[in-house]
């Protein structure tokens, strides 16, 4: 499998095709194989099928002419292929609104990313505990990657200040920074970052209503 | 302009464009027309120049060939096309750590998305402000919506009652929602949802830790 070269609106996609036929299975009879097709998969997804072929044939044959996908093997695999069939260990950086709304997003653990700790440089804040997960010094957390062995940071620290503990993370040993900071940042070419901008979404309403 | 054929994708791309276009032109002396090439954009966004060249295309004639494009048009252009050349008036559906978080969010007012008010179901917090914003009484969604004229709801409602205050914005008169709750909404096709999903932002890290 040559796997580096999937571009990542693909690896996008699969994720939503994941979360769509993970919500199906639910609902079968796991004794009986199921089959599925790539036009069922873009009616309940809104990706046209042509394309779900084309981005499932990246990853070696899995369907079958005429008779579609396995249902329950391309989930599997998708899981796989996603890394979502083991447990990530994550800490959030920045203990204010955004921070602990995302401590108290459900969907985080259901989905095997289990938050080990935040991190905050307010004194009032540190020591105390958010949805049982506790509050440590911002100085701490380079050790606390490295001991815990993290291998994601979310970053949700002020735009002044998100450099400065993206690189902490870093030290520490984390591989990739979902970024929620309002900011570039700048880190060697491994650390995989991906930034989440609210403004982003936004904009991207406003024109439709536009036309 | 057939614009309403163009993909989302693209949309998604004029935003960041905007957004890195936006940022150089407060750094050079405006008196001077400046141009830009695709290869320079391609530079600062990460995304291909033949891509850059095609996005552009959708909308007409900007660049000259060998010299590139004018930055000012380009960037009131985009600003046009993207309807960020005006303001929008914003609710919010839900007072609770997301919500606050959001409203705090410096980055909605300095592209032009003004929040008129939040609205939630829980009595200690009806009546009160965040951040200079009253927070109304839920059941006040619609009629405010109407009056004020808001063509944009951000929903920050728990997954059980996300789908009946959908209902009410679209009732209100709002066109397009923003949707932070872990659920599928289902609405008039007219309607523009866009659906942030947190733990999708993470899955897609996880492919690239799991190389």
């Amino acid at each position: 499998m040559k796997r580096k070269n999937i571009p990542s609106v693909t690896i996008n996609r699969l994720s939503i095709y994941h979360r769509c036929l993970e919500k199906l299975i639910e609902n079968i009879d796991k004794g009986k194989p199921k089959y599925i097709s790539s036009s069922e998969i873009a009616e309940m997804t809104g990706i046209n099928s042509a394309q779900i072929r084309k981005d499932f044939a990246y990853f070696g044959e899995f369907g079958k002419r005429g008779i579609g996908y396995p249902l329950l093997d391309l989930v599997r695999e998708l899981k796989k292929i996603l890394g979502l069939d083991r447990k990530w260990s994550v800490i959030i950086a920045g203990a204010g609104n955004l921070g602990k709304a995302l401590v108290n997003y459900k969907g985080f653990q259901k989905r095997g990313f289990m938050i080990k700790g935040i991190f905050d440089n307010n004194p009032s804040k540190i020591g105390k505990k958010l949805d049982h997960i506790f509050i440590y010094d911002i100085k701490e957390i380079g050790k606390f990657i490295q001991a815990e062995n993290i291998s994601i940071g979310i970053l949700v620290a002020p735009a002044d200040s998100a450099q400065e503990v993206a690189e902490k993370m870093v030290a520490g040993g984390v591989k990739a920074i979902l970024n929620f900071a309002p900011v570039h940042i700048t880190l060697p070419p491994e650390i995989k970052i991906h930034n989440v901008d609210l403004s982003i979404e936004l904009e991207g309403l406003t024109y439709y209503l536009n036309l």
